[in-house]
């Protein structure tokens, strides 16, 4: 990923400064025009921005350590990580002195520079836009979520839970079919409607934990629990492993032992969340991510 | 979805008697034109076409258990419940003298009827030819998938598998999102890329998995590891369940054991299918669905 945004920064023009902890993975960005630091401090040093994407949030800390003074320039961070890291880095880089934004990339590297790329950012607003000729070499649709420095992640990181989950499912679904003897192409040409129905039910799920009702208009808490029951009974058939699928059979059990059996589905978040209203506290609550901004992403 | 089945037949016409085990159930029918029948051995026995969908396939056994004499006509069952209890249920009822279709609906009782309803049916092709005018006033898309009477429900199980998998996500990840202090409704607006992404990774599941070749072309399961490693500690760190993901991160730390941390995500579904090749045997390999009667189910 470190590779794919110095390329778009170069390809755009940008004078590219480039340190790894592994140097022969730079050779083809030296050959694209990128200059090779010997130390992550050198490269930070004169830099009026400095995009790090590393391991994690750690990762970030152990390669700024050896700075000698804070960089003058804006430290953009688009490691993994979740909204507490964020957080504690700010906290770290604010007692050195570094301007610290924070980011989350949500597409694959192989996005970055097109028009497909995805990726958020939320701290400071000045060092947002002090950075965004730069950001904006990467591609696609640039989303600012606002000063809450935790807020990127904290998106990505609910995202990500979407994707593991899904495409997780994916492994788990292909396998039965695979164990029944279904051709895997036939398989996914009707898995491809499962994926098709999320979009109306993330808006189904919005609307019914913003107004706090959650009528089961379509099927409920109980419906589902029986429907996984089948499913797990079915792949325990076939020796498939059904521990994620026992794992939500039973805090669907807890659900309804809870009352909530009645509910929709979209119940079972607030249930896990453990929130009798959604959006937690005042304190805690996101600044509403600008709708000009996220226009552009949805359909992604 | 009993009712659902009923009325649809009888909005085109279709002579119907109904049958339920709480009567009081069947009075809206019965204003619509339906007979009710006392018993259900008095439903079956003059019907050319008998629909059965009932709790699971235990609840129809027992449903027909008084039948005194074998029915000419053809039982259509579209309980849920996985291949091998389609298949003993084909057993008792050959031994019954009882013509026996076996069918699964993909989609919500408001969708029969409709152009957006999807019924799956396996067992004798003459069966299902013979009960096509009725079959067909559910609406939308039949697709018949073969003589293997398991067919139907194999399917119905693994699309159920992704289906659970993939809504226990959107549940999981609005409830890290709520907890984190995200609006629902922005949160919706990003997630729905996530649900727009599985109709590709479904094909190249497909495609990976029919020529047992897994490059990591995106993402290998090691990073995948990470990610998922990366979610659940941001899920425990605001007190949210994290035995589902927390299942899948065993799986693939088990995959990764096993050699597979640098292949693609695909690979995950032979992993946990425990095949070496996707197909299993000759002898149980489901035929082939149609193509014509697939191209319309696709995008649902």
């Amino acid at each position: 990923m470190g590779r794919a945004l110095a390329a778009a920064a170069l390809a755009a023009g940008h004078p590219t400064v480039v340190w790894n902890r592994t140097p022969d993975k730079a050779e083809a960005l030296v050959a694209q025009g990128a200059m090779l630091a010997p130390t992550a401090a050198d490269a930070v040093g004169g830099a009026s921005v400095t995009i790090a994407c590393v391991l994690n949030y750690g990762a970030v800390r152990a390669s700024l350590a050896g700075l000698a003074d804070p960089p003058e320039g804006t430290l953009v961070n688009l490691s993994s990580g979740h909204a507490g890291e964020a957080r504690a880095l700010a906290s770290w880089a604010a007692q050195r002195g570094i301007n610290y934004l924070d980011g989350a990339i949500l597409t694959p590297a192989p996005t970055i520079g097109t028009g497909a790329a995805t990726i958020l950012y939320s701290g400071p607003q000045t060092l947002f836009h002090r950075s965004r000729p730069l950001l904006e070499t990467f591609g696609g649709t640039s989303i600012y979520l606002g000063e809450d420095i935790g807020v990127a992640s904290a998106y990505e990181m609910a995202l990500l839970d979407l994707f593991a989950m899904s495409v997780g499912g994916l492994a788990h679904a292909f396998a039965l079919a695979i164990a029944e003897g279904i051709e895997p192409a036939a398989f996914a040409r009707l898995a491809k409607g499962i994926g098709a129905l999320l979009p109306d039910l993330a808006d189904r799920f919005a609307d019914q934990l913003a107004a706090g009702r959650f009528p089961a208009d379509v099927s409920s808490i109980a419906s589902a629990g029986s429907a996984v029951a089948h499913v797990s009974d079915a792949a325990a058939a076939r020796g498939i492993d059904t521990t994620p699928l026992r794992a939500i059979q039973r805090i669907i059990g807890r659900a309804a032992a809870a009352g909530y059996g009645g509910d929709s589905y979209a119940r079972l978040a607030q249930f896990l969340a453990g929130t009798d209203h959604p959006g937690v506290s005042a304190e805690s609550a996101a600044p509403e991510p600008s709708q000009s901004a996220l226009r552009g992403a949805g359909p992604r």
